[in-house]
């Protein structure tokens, strides 16, 4: 049996392959028997080739042609949702239901539909215009864009069908997927149906192109080729860093969702007032999906005292009482244990688990590690080692002053929450803490586990370096994640029949906000 | 006489320095007095440490205090013009009138209202609020703010008072500005200023800080620091990439604007219409300031032709008439014969000019330089030498196919222009070639020179790499350019009594435009 084709040109044909790679069943821990090309330089260079051509119709493509596609795309996975749901399930081990098939599935195409909307709306592009000097300017499309999708959302964060994907496609933008080496089948299904729906819509054939994998070496050498506008990458920390260097020195935005420990303060009225629901509330949200989020609570910080003591014993029972969930991976597996031996190794002591589950397939015990405050303090940046999966760590400091300076010492976050009383007894120390947290992370919880993300245009999936590389954007929310791939186009004393409908003096559908002489509207120009 | 002190955490004082230098006066080509110091990075981290402390008030100042702060500077550079005036001429050799004193100092002053104007309304933020999910963000301050200004524009880009400064302040950051060389006169009597303002509007002192110059290791590792939030740098290109990569390696916005040859395209039909006119036009905008801007026309794309040769010959004799103004410094007369020189070589001819003037001071001949498009498409990138002063380049491509791919091969530039006529001649050679210099442009003019960077919020002063670090941002054009130092902060569930006036949800100034459930407007939430 042949390797799986790649998708280049408008053509599903046999890749340059230096070599093919397998995916595996992480729940029975086997490999799984398709194979998929490792593809060299030249597909990488044959993609790029054909995109920046397909950029080039895609520049004037229209608005309503664009939201087309995005609709079709997302009906024809709606149609094909049994399959795709299998696939995704064997694997990545994620459960068929509820996760994969009525939450994760449903999310993407509403994502999809989100994105057509906005597309056609036209506001995510915020047309400005100066009438007194005729100066106009608006965020028109970056190029092509390469994304490269995490192990953890085969679907909502897929690299052939999800935020970044349908992002980047809405600025008006074709898209090089890069598949996630956990999932290729998921993502060839997707791009297949994303083919499919360029072809129906008539959008230039490389609109949509997947590879598999490449080298590291050549993946350096594919972000930083001057034919793409922008990456989008959402994975590991010492992959992306190295690929997030070959884009700087190219001058290339890169976007990128590196890790993040999501700091969740639990003030002592709260403790006091609903520990154990407290205790419940921070399980469920830590072992959700075998914790396997990019915004999992991997850090807490408590101060020291009975109602701690109290709380780690209610969240260890409840994490000895729960099955641990399959991990997405044998890489993810070997990853996590490695992650709590470095933080056992400086000082983190195991309230509970610590050790990988027998087989079939890829499980670690639920663990729990506690940590003096002072202690942090003493090598605070390998206490935020992420242990990617079902673990947390928690901080016991000795008083207030103490969690301000373990704030002081995090990394950028994507998210940081805070639980406090409902009667005041917490509000000197939250009034304190917050600002010092607020800084460091993109997102500021109260009374609130940070593992959902809704798609919001109010949402924020992004936060200070390393948790992403400009603190400026966010990777979920429609319309400002797609304002990542967009590049400042400004018209001065252009001809009016010469202007982008977006900046001629109508409206052109009457409901696309616009900036005009400092107020925004939906009127026309002079009226 | 003791080198001049730098202004660190509130204290003018003397710098640990490494060695000192001295500005020089280029219209007399002779060094001035005062002796300043490079400081080493005992400086830097005292003001790195200084600004952090002051980044953590400043982020909950009031709009008010930090609008009042602009306001009295304002005020106070307009009182000290004259002295101003007369140290910038001395230090830059532009015109005290009417470049110095008529324009250049009132545009600063009113970009410091409008930043003033910005920071008190509050739009710049974009508030977005989720009424159903109460999910809220706005964008905040990003942190310290580091302003390496250039050589060219002494007030309205100076790293203590231009642009940058406006826009890091009215986000709400300190700044650390790090003087231009070749004016630190003028650079320290406008911090003088701006730091009596700081103390007159209770800011903190570190709000405004200022250092001369650093060794070039040391500025890599001030860059780099993590207490910064972000770096504007405008320069020259291989200083500012080595800037670059050592901020990208902290994961630190660096917002460059580092080079561009800014194309002109002037397409038959308008020559042949208005081609006097034309020659006039040009030669006005590149020998304006002896072309000493980022925005000058250096390039410029025709068709072979008669009417071609006789604007070349209109634009020699204006450029043989006209006395070549003098250089900023002894640094640009030396780059500039050195770019001539290195165009020459790759197979520019020279229509006029090529050499240095007499002294005194440093002056250029105004130069004119030929190639053929066949001869500039065998090595575009040596032909896209930015000589920055007083010369330029024409391309003569032999038909509009030719002129085409010269434009593909254009670098990223900040503007791009073309001239054609008006009664539709050149339309079918336009839209051929518009979407290839589109792509490849921050502004894209019509019928006009390149070099007045009107203050509009339309404006774009930004291009794609390596005119600029990246192409969604504007240097110039309030709000816009405020938005370049702002981190995305979002209020997930957070109390409405802890939410930031800009989010809560009664309006608080009436004036701010915020996002409401996908509707801009000034009302309230709910109303």
């Amino acid at each position: 049996m042949p390797a799986q084709p790649v998708l280049i040109a408008g053509q599903w044909r046999a890749a340059r392959a230096t070599a093919i790679f397998r995916a595996e069943n992480p729940a029975l821990g086997q490999t799984l028997p398709d194979e998929y090309p490792i593809s060299s330089l030249a597909d990488c260079d044959a993609a790029l080739a054909a995109a920046a051509e397909a950029a080039k119709i895609l520049r004037t493509a229209s608005p309503e042609k664009i939201a087309a596609f995005l609709q079709k795309f997302a009906e024809r996975t709606e149609k094909r949702a049994t399959e795709l749901v299998e696939m995704a399930h064997q694997e990545s081990a994620l459960p068929k239901a509820p996760r994969l098939g009525e939450v994760e599935l449903p999310r993407t195409t509403g994502q999809l539909r989100q994105a057509a909307a906005a597309a056609l709306e036209g506001s995510w592009s915020q047309p400005t215009i100066d009438t007194k000097l005729n100066i106009r300017s608006r965020l028109g499309p970056i190029g092509p864009v390469a994304v490269f999708g995490p192990n953890n959302f085969p679907f909502a964060f897929n690299s052939a069908a999800g935020g970044d994907f349908a992002a980047a496609i809405a600025a008006g933008n074709p898209v090089i997927a890069k598949a996630n080496t956990s999932h290729p089948g998921t993502t060839r299904l997707l791009a297949e149906e994303a083919f499919a729906a360029v072809g129906e819509t008539g959008l230039p054939s490389a609109t949509v192109q997947l590879i598999y994998r490449t080298s590291h070496a050549d993946g350096e050498k594919f972000v930083a080729d001057p034919r793409l506008g922008a990456i989008a990458y959402t994975g590991s920390r010492t992959a992306g860093l190295k690929l997030k260097a070959a884009a700087d020195a190219a001058g290339k935005p890169f976007y990128a969702e590196l890790s993040s420990v999501n700091p969740v303060v639990i003030l002592p009225g709260a403790l006091a007032e609903r520990g154990a629901k407290l205790a419940e509330e921070f399980s469920g949200s830590c072992l959700l999906g075998a914790g396997q989020f990019c915004t999992n609570p991997g850090l807490v910080i408590l101060l020291a005292g009975n109602s701690t003591e109290e709380f780690i014993t209610a969240v260890k029972q409840r994490f000895e009482a729960a099955t641990p969930g399959p991990l997405l991976s044998s890489g993810v597996a070997k990853t996590l244990g490695e992650s709590v031996r470095i933080l056992q190794d400086t000082g983190a002591k195991l309230v509970t688990g610590g050790t990988p589950m027998p087989a079939p397939g890829y499980r670690f015990a639920n663990t729990l590690l506690r940590v003096a405050g002072a202690d942090f303090l003493r090598t605070p940046e390998k206490f935020q080692t992420e242990a990617f999966g079902n673990a947390s760590l928690l901080v016991i400091a000795c008083d207030a002053k103490e969690a301000g300076a373990v704030i002081e010492h995090l990394e950028g976050n994507l998210t940081g929450c805070i639980y406090s009383d409902t009667k005041g007894a917490d509000d000197g120390v939250y009034s304190d803490l917050e600002p010092r947290l607020r800084e460091r992370v993109g997102r500021l919880l109260n009374d609130k586990m940070p593992t959902g993300v809704a798609v919001s245009p109010a949402m924020n999936h992004g936060g200070p370096y390393p948790a992403t590389g400009h603190p400026g954007f966010t990777a979920v929310g429609i319309p400002a994640s797609i304002r990542r791939f967009a590049a400042l186009q400004c018209y001065d004393n252009v001809r009016a029949n010469r202007l982008p409908a977006a900046l001629g003096d109508q409206n052109p559908t009457g409901k696309m906000w616009r900036l005009i002489d400092g107020r925004w509207t939906l009127a026309n120009v002079g009226a």
